[in-house]
Parts: C-alpha cells; structure tokens; sequence
C-alpha cells in the first residue's frame, strides 16, 4: 500500500512517500481501508519528535481516520495514534465510531479530533456559567478546532462568541460561522490587541478564552480576561510558551486549563457521548465542519507546510487514493 | 467602643487599641454588636496594605463578624470587609446571615469565611469527579480553611484525603478530622515531600491540590499531581508566588485554578447556597468548626502573630468585651 513515512525526526523533507505491505490488525483492533485521513498541527509536533508523547522510528504519521472497516463493510472514523497517512490503517476497536447517514467521511472526520476538542473545551474546561451572559474569545477562529468552537459557542451556553483570524478573509468566515465579531489576532502591539478585544466585548474584559497559540497572544488574552475568568490552553503553535504567576490567578479568580485530548481518550464516555452530541448538532445543521484543502496524499508535505504557516482554514484531509 | 485600629501599614505593632464612637449603618447596612470577630490572614495581609485590595487608613481590620443585630436582636453572621475588630460593627444586610439554633457565635464565625471558601474550593473550582476514585491533597489541614476542607472531602465526593501539617500534633487533629493519612508538609526535601505524598496515595499522584502556601510546596505538590489534575490555589500565605509554565498544563491536562472569596461575594447565590449546605452539615455533625484560641481585643496583635507564625489551629477568634 501508499502510505507516508518517516525515518528520522526533523522538518517536512522527511516525509516520503513510500510502498509497504498493509498493517494487521492485532487483537481489538480492526482494519481500516482509508478514504480521508486527518492533518492534525500534532502531526508536525511528532515529525520533530517535539510532541508530548515520544515517537519511535519508522513513523507513518496520522492519528485519525475515516473510511471502511475491513470486516464489516461499515463507514467509521477512528482514531489511531499514528498511521493514518496511509491507504489501509489499524484503529482500537473501542476507538472506531460509525459515521451516521447524511454525513460524509471529511465532514464525520473533521468532527473527530477537532469536534471532540471544541465539546470538552466548552464542557469538561470552561464549563460556561448558565444564564447566557459570559463571552468567549476563540483564538483562530477560522481553523479546525475554533472553527468549531465559533459554531459551538451559543449551543454551549455562550452569550457572545469573538474570534480572532490573521485575515479579512479568516474574519469573514469566522463571522458566517457565527462570531458576534471577528478581530484580527496580530499581538505586535499588545495594547492594541487588547483594545481590540474588550471594543469587541462592549469594553469588557472576556469570560473565557479558547487559545492554542501562545507567546504574546496568550499574554494579551490573559490581560483581557474578566475576573473569574477561564483560559484554556489547548496548542502552542507559536511553540512559545507563557509562565502565569499564581498571584495573579489568586487575585483574580481566574483559572488556567490545560486540555490535551490524549488524556480523554482512555475512558469511552469521553469520547462517545460528546461524538453522539457532535453528530446529532451536525444533523441539525447547527454544526457544519468546514473541510478546508483536500491533499493527495504525496503532497503530505505541502499540506503540513501549509497548516504550520497558518496558510490554511478548516479541516484539512489526505486523499491515500492520490 | 473599644476598637482596633491603625494610623499606619506595618507589622503587628500598628495594631492600637482604642476608643471611638459607635459605628453609624447607612442605607442597606446593619449595626451588630459583636460578640466573636474573626481573624484572617487577609487581616495580616491588610495590615501590611499587601493585600490584593487598596486599603484606607484609619482602618479598623476585620472582615466577619458573629453578634446580634441592633435592629432585630437577632443573632447573625456577617461579612463586614472591614471594621470588625471593634465592639459594634456594621455590615450590608444582605452579607448577613442568620444564625441557627443550637450553633454558637463561634462555631457559625468559624463556618462563614472559612467554610464558604473551603465549600466553593471543592464545588466551584475543583469539583472532584463522580465515582469516589479521587484523591485530594488539603495542604495546611489543620488551618482555618484546611480543617474544614479536611471534614468536607468526603461529602464532596474524594475518596482520599491526604492533609498535610507541621507538627504532630497538628496531623493528630488531620486524622481526628477526618483526613485518611496526615503528612509532614515540609518543602526544604523537595523529593522527600513528593515521595511523602505519593506514598500517602497508594504510589499514586494526586488528583486535587487545595493550595495555600506557595513557594516550594506549591512546586511540589504540582509535581505530585495527576494528569488532568487540578490545582486550587487560595492563598499564599508564604509571600511566595509561583510560576506555572503553559506547556506543562497542556502536557497534563493540568489546572491552575486561582479562587479569592471576594469574587464570590457579589452575588447572594454564591453565600446563601453555600452556607445552607454548611450549616446542614453541621447540624448533622458532619462538619464540626474547630474553633482555636479566642483572644481578648486587646491581644490583637499577639493573635496575628500567632496565625503568622503557624503556631495557631483552627479558626481564631477575637472578644471584643475583653
């Protein structure tokens, strides 16, 4: 089979495209042929073995999948860990879900990781208060997470939703999305940020933040954090890392929430119950994936350029087929 | 009345015992001749005008008091802000709070700061998942807030409580409490303390920290924290604040939930809940306030020395007739 490998850590040169046998499933797991896999910003942390978790060589990249069980015919998503970027992939049986009628593999798939995120950032870390008067300031608005989280937001409780996007274009989406505003994100000039964000929130500081860049965007967000405010950290694209003293916290009541979905992905009901929530708002139109570029699977390359130069929007995809 | 007061910030030798008229209640406000003052750390932190709000001189310290209400003669509890080191103090009607039959000035004092803090550490910002599976380490057991933290762990839902104290005697009183194994908290052995609370937990880490020391403790009870565990930070009664990088957070699953009551005041339904779930609890003998020395006004300082020197167990009183 087709599948993307690589057989050293470092920058987007070490993936290659490559032919090896299809993988066999081990007891409780399943076979998978592969019609979408998922490009995560996770997938460039692991090709530099800069993730989290430590990677071993050789590596197919591609932690989530749709397409069809092997042994049963059905459409599923799956999430693998690694081996996604490939024309056959093995998932845990227990983290493999049917995709319902009516939604295609792109539209279930950009559900999965990035739909399972957005849910618990609102549900398990934010957990906004009833009564519809908190806002939320979601940081890239227009990518696979926020583009989610922005269309999350008043189902989750929100009273006001404002994303931040680096273009007019992102903005525009992150508005049809249905962010009260649209602000561009630029922390060059932190005051001027700031300002930004509170003209956006009628001059109030915000409830919470949804951020995944860090540096001095997270500085800034911090600084427009209303008291009793919660600021989730889910990603550091920028891979700047920020120190918060607990004085200020204390001072302000405010709360900052690491969220790593790894974590959440050793009980079922962490991911069954959110998924069953995710498919049926999908059902209502309330919730509407935004697939961004589909890439053949031999431009792995260019696509992880694309997303870690933020040149992208929405959920991006490999074709194994090309 | 006999008050106390300070002309300047300063040590505890600023505190003067003297003799000024009768408070007069405004709009909204109640007159209460005090019985039972509370003492603080906030108190301490005023005095120094370190305090996270500005404050004005004169002042008279205290911030709660237990007494009968001019007006209606009926005993009560009531946050004051400040004022309470006095024979009469006055306080906004709707901060103040009926005492129950059958619970003295002291015990209910001992409840209002105290147990509203440790009752929003664990509903507001800990809120220990269902299922009795987790642990919580209440650092300072034997304190005003930890010892009702202590007495509380299991009616809001930990499976393990871990105290931690500075002197025998003081993890004695842990255990009389309640808590399952009380451990010498003392941070200048970074890695025996971690190695203290591991063993206290079966080997394992810690789910909840509720956090009022700082400074090394503070570093090592994060060190002994779970993946997704939450950090509770109410106080820093060591003046040493800590810094928490984001990217361990997100590695995690971590919170860092700065919580100050003050926050919790605006709104009666964050008190009137609270102190009815406490003042049950008592009733049922759940909760027993351990009320520690009560001082005579005039022994003001020697009393914030006291608490500041960790040389104090329980909530500590003043009584103004003295």
């Amino acid at each position: 089979m087709r599948a993307i490998q690589q057989v050293e850590f470092g920058g987007p040169e070490v993936l290659e495209l490559v032919d090896i046998p299809v993988p066999e499933p081990a007891e409780g797991q399943v076979l998978i042929e592969v019609s979408r896999a998922g490009i995560n910003f996770a997938d460039t942390h692991q090709r530099e073995d800069g993730y989290v978790q430590k990677q071993h060589l050789p590596l197919i990249p591609g932690g989530e999948v749709a397409g069809v069980r092997a042994d049963t015919g059905e459409r599923v998503v799956a999430l693998t860990g690694h081996g996604g970027y490939a024309q056959f992939a093995v998932a845990p049986a227990d983290k493999t879900f049917p995709i319902p009628d009516g939604l295609d593999d792109g539209a279930a798939l950009a559900l999965l990781i990035q739909g399972l995120t957005a849910w618990h950032l609102y549900r398990t870390c934010a957990r906004i208060a009833p009564g519809g008067e908190e806002s939320v300031l979601v940081v890239s608005g227009a990518g696979g997470v926020g583009s989610l989280a922005v269309q999350l937001g008043q189902a989750m409780g929100a009273g006001r939703v404002i994303a931040t996007a680096s273009s007019e274009e992102k903005r525009e989406l992150c508005l049809e999305l249905g962010a009260d505003v649209a602000i561009d994100g630029d922390a060059s000039d932190a005051d001027a940020l700031r300002d930004r964000i509170l003209g956006a929130n009628h001059g109030r500081e915000v409830d919470v933040v949804l951020e995944m860049a860090g540096g001095p965007l997270f500085d800034v967000a911090l600084r427009a954090m209303a008291d009793m405010g919660r600021m989730v950290v889910y990603g550091i694209s920028s891979r700047e890392q920020n120190e918060v003293r607990t004085g200020r916290l204390l001072k302000r009541s405010q709360s900052v929430i690491g969220f790593w979905l790894f974590h959440y992905l050793e009980r079922r009901e962490h991911l069954e119950v959110p998924l069953a929530e995710l498919f049926a708002l999908a059902a209502e139109g309330v919730v509407n994936a935004v697939v961004g570029e589909t890439y053949a699977l031999s431009d792995a390359r260019r696509a992880q350029e694309d997303l870690v130069a933020r040149r992208t929007r929405g959920k991006l995809l490999l074709d194994p087929s090309r």
